[in-house]
């Protein structure tokens, strides 16, 4: 299926694991927080018009609005979108992975978008990968994508899911058996008899949190269950059956048994810290918080209403409900799952990504926050030292009635409930008011993007000198997050358009230090890495904000892959330790030292990096295409093709 | 009437206008930018247990979370509430006002509460002040308030509201006619048969913005429109029936014809600067929010759904609803009216406070705002030159339409809609799931209030010297208010527990640099003010942190009630020039003495006031009564009950 997806939509390259392909892409999604920068990059582009089949950007992040800043940037975002020819989500409309899917998903369609969750529209069959916001500007622009070609694991499916576990715990089963790597430079596809359990927005469950688990995409096949969803959205006319052939192979295989499975619970603060809920049950919760792309459908809303239908949630318990669309909201307001939610206690928030991305709703330190979340980077939340814990709606209503972790199975038991399986109204309720279709192409071309004082520029990038001779000024541990290389959180975030300014909180997680260092240093750094460095989100924000503060070269013992092809894109070199013991030689205030850059760079992939300091030499590694190469070399993406004048437009 | 409420709670002095009365205080209302104060305060004063009928800590203002501090105080909140024995109004329950209205008012009873906005509980046949947290915390504690006896002022209603014209209008007007000092140390009375066209929601409306005329209260007659009300509630055994004599006569009078009133809009940046409607329409609108303590009934929501049912809001324009109860949105998800307004493209927030003060909402830099909230003083919005004006829900709504500022009655012609008065639920619905009611005594003295690391302690505050010698280190305009002294908005409030951070923001609004100003200059200082000096919020905290910065002595033209009580409860002595026109004499950086300051101030109330630097002499007042004098003289009146170790506990 993945494999088909791939073949159907290849413009250059071999199909096999590890080489550069070329893919044409249909659709892209931008979301606030990094469209702001993808508007700018089509401006650098030069570009006439959109393109791809359908492009949307949506404004779901940045909705607080805690001072001008959010609003600046959705004036911005709404006209240059009309400039464009981009399709216009307005803030409250929704979060942007369930909206697409209800409105423009399409079976058999490729995808890319600025958000690391884009990989979750893999429910509809489609192929769709989050990648960086330069990537999708180029798309827009009628670029393919060039990715390396992953790996494909074939996850069988079988079974049928016990009451009171659901599609949150099987992916919570897939990081407790793989871990955050687990799908690093992989495609997931689901296949088996199990499916016929799931449905569509159970899939996008899965298909989201493909992301934590470092896959470059997950797969679902277009079948029955997708049928149904597109009925249900009125758009049964985008329906085309897709399904892998039936002798198809696999790189790789696994199989789950749903019928085994429990309820889980991943711990803080790492997505793949997960233990069954049974395991923990009995410690003290003060909020729960149920939405997010990670558990978007009206089915995750409505399981909790039936669960608190005149019931009272406990009373030291902060029970959070964000809506992850305006269509499911409305959907919970016409069932009455919102005056069952109200009733127990709920605090009913405004749709969008609200606390997953850190933008209000930070629990109190050290105090135990279960949510229905993808992630749980430390931090994240808003708050420092957080308590932060992942599962499912069950689990999280089941809580938010005890106020202490509890296995919805013990509580239907103690309570002699039923499974809530709710009914779902076969029509969603479908209203486009907050969705703007782009404007002919010679109205479009009238319209001035609104730039307000918050959007800066994009900064210019010059191309590194022969010879690398930086001095290490950070050295971090494993799995390090974009969370925490560029936080977002309700300070932060609006500064996305704003590099200068958002580049104050560059690595402050981990260093609050880094960005005045860097700045007294003055010319160009290197930063040390380990495992899975740059894991998370699509941010480039995470290449752009170190590279304004001269960070020129990252060695680290892997990479997660949107945040490797972010690096390049900005000019930054990614390398590999070759042995990874190297790494424990280095410390932080060694300079290390890069000899004949262009030339090694475009003739070996394997390099010596020498360590003046200590007189040291280290084997290391590029992963990087001959294009890629250049990219480094003349400073990234856009000089480069500026260099080349290909101009996109 | 107000004579009849005052005359039922004097506890000692004589009811002629000036004159110093003690009244006992039935009810208190606490909100959460207020109460960790109060909270602190009970602790300081030693409290058992509340004294009070009814005290009620409401969660309404610091709701967005953006990071720890707010979560950490709703904790310290509640278990502060159920130490002391008082009600607890989980975040998300709603806003105190229309809260306290539905769940707790009671006709005839007399009630303080630290928000301005106290006063709109008038609405029901309460006598509510909005004062100081201090004096909150000491009618908990079982003290009388002790207030200058206003002036009576009767506003004669007659006629009937025309379509499209609703009670925000009628205050609007008020205001137009009165301006922001209009109602200082006055009792605004209504009375009439236009009282027969309002209820008690309505009533709400226009008894809540008393405070934006500066009044002492609001008070309208408990009848018919109450008994509704509360048989709505299921309160009607709190009924009782309370009236003005047929032959009472007022200090002042004023009619007002409603069949007379047009739909008004205060403009930028000051409630009172009132217009009509018509005569700015047209002018574009980014943003529509309805919502608040000033239109908070299910009513003013109603309409609005009403007016937008089947239709799109313009493209351009953020329509934000801030439900303001729990139980509103209950009814507004009951009735379909939530659908409604999302299918309209409305955005639905969180309930409580949210925009109104700074929290969140803050639109883009000049851009129109029209907002159904009280107040729209410059800043407040959390924007800096930001343009929010004041209007009814239905102005609101029309706007929201049409993407410019909207006569709704132009609009209806055009559209051919009937007035869009709604049905309402004969019964409210009514959820006490988030109220949670304090514990018996016993219980309540074993909780020991969670402090969070947000939670400073109470400064400590020393008596003045025998002389004072100050330096001018501010000079203000008129009618600045205590948004501009010290900030509401989502970056200061999350610090309203810890007075240190808080001092930061002090004044910062009129001149960034005062704060570090006062610290690097160390001793005690003094601030020059023009006419209504401090109008605005009940927030102590603009007494408390210039205090902290060193602040002693306020000069001013006049003062408005709650701050100038603020001043003194926290030791800082208010002054009034007697001729206004020594204001323009004075200069920032000039030296002020006033010296023999005990002897000065018990045994007159003029005094010469020596400007050092210039060799010039000031008279000015003092308006303080034996008490209040001792309570500057002791550093406040903390330090003055500790002298006296009255312990109220």
């Amino acid at each position: 299926m993945a494999h088909k997806l791939i073949a159907d939509h290849l413009v250059d390259g071999e199909m096999t694991p590890g080489h550069e392909v070329a893919l044409s892409i249909d659709q892209t999604l931008t979301q606030d927080a990094t469209g702001t920068l993808v508007m700018q990059e089509l401006e650098a582009l030069g570009l006439r018009r959109a393109r791809t089949e359908v492009s949307v950007q949506y404004v779901d992040h940045n909705l607080l609005q805690a001072d001008e800043k959010n609003a600046e940037d959705h004036e911005f975002l709404r006209t240059a979108a009309q400039r464009y020819g981009v399709w216009y989500s307005k803030p409250g409309n929704g979060v942007s992975h369930p909206t697409h899917m209800q409105r423009f998903g399409i079976p058999g369609k490729s995808m890319v978008g600025s958000d690391s969750h884009t990989c979750a529209a893999g429910s509809l069959g489609m192929l769709a990968i989050g990648v960086g916001g330069l990537e999708v500007a180029m798309a827009i622009a009628g670029e393919p994508l060039r990715i390396r070609m992953p790996e494909i694991w074939g996850i069988h499916l079988t079974g049928q899911l016990p009451p009171w576990v659901s599609a949150k715990d099987v992916i919570l089963e897939m990081l407790r058996r793989h871990s955050v790597k687990g799908g690093v430079n992989r495609i997931i596809e689901y296949h088996g008899p199990g499916l016929a359990d799931l449905t569509a927005m159970d899939r996008h469950v899965i298909a989201n949190m493909g992301a934590e688990l470092g896959a470059t995409t997950t797969v679902f096949p277009s079948d029955e269950a997708v049928r149904d969803f597109l009925r249900a959205e009125g758009r049964e006319h985008d329906f085309t059956e897709l399904a892998a052939d039936p002798d198809a192979q696999y790189d790789l295989t696994d199989e789950i048994d749903l019928s085994n499975l429990q309820p889980l619970i991943a711990k803080p603060s790492a997505p793949d810290n997960v233990v069954p809920v049974s395991e923990v049950s009995g410690r003290e919760v003060s909020q729960t918080v149920v939405g997010s792309s990670a558990n978007p459908g009206l089915r995750d809303f409505a399981v909790v209403a039936n669960m608190l239908r005149g019931r009272s949630t406990n009373d030291a318990v902060s029970v959070d409900i964000n809506p992850t669309s305006r269509e499911i909201l409305q959907d919970l307001a016409r069932t009455g799952a919102v005056a069952d939610l109200i009733g127990a206690g709920a605090r009913i928030h405004q749709s969008g990504c609200m606390g997953c991305i850190g933008m209000g709703q930070a629990p109190a330190v050290g105090q135990n926050s279960l949510r229905t979340f993808p992630r749980n980077f430390p931090g994240r939340s808003g708050t420092p030292e957080d308590s932060v814990w992942l599962c499912s709606p069950e689990t999280a209503a089941a809580s938010a009635l005890t106020g202490t972790i509890t296995d919805p199975r013990a509580l239907a038991e103690k309570l002699e409930l039923t499974d809530p399986k709710p009914q779902l109204p076969e029509q969603a309720s479908i209203n486009t008011s907050m969705l703007l279709a782009p404007p002919e192409e010679d109205e479009a071309l009238t319209i001035e993007p609104v730039k307000g004082p918050n959007i800066s520029a994009l900064p210019e990038f010059t191309p590194p000198p022969r010879q690398l001779e930086l001095t290490v000024l950070l050295k971090t541990g494993d799995n390090v997050s974009t969370d925490e290389i560029s936080p977002a959180g309700a300070q932060a975030l609006p500064l996305r358009s704003n590099i200068p300014a958002l580049a104050e909180f560059t690595f402050t997680r981990i260093d609050p230090e880094y960005p005045r260092r860097a700045q007294q240093h003055g010319d160009g750094h290197a930063v040390v890495g380990g495992d899975n460095y740059g894991q998370g989100s699509s941010r480039e924000h995470a290449a752009i904000t170190p590279r304004h503060l001269g960070l020129q070269l990252v060695v680290a013992k892997s990479y997660a892959r949107i945040h490797w092809q972010n690096l390049i894109n900005f000019g930054i070199l990614p390398l590999e330790f070759i042995d990874p013991a190297d790494y424990d030689d280095l410390t932080q205030g060694e300079v290390l030292q890069l000899q004949r850059l262009h030339e090694n760079l475009h003739q070996q992939t394997e390099l010596t990096l020498h360590n003046t300091t200590r007189g040291r030499d280290y084997r290391v590694r590029h992963r990087l295409s001959p294009r890629q190469v250049r990219a480094v070399l003349a400073g990234g993406l856009i000089p480069m093709l500026a260099e080349n004048t290909t101009g996109s437009g």
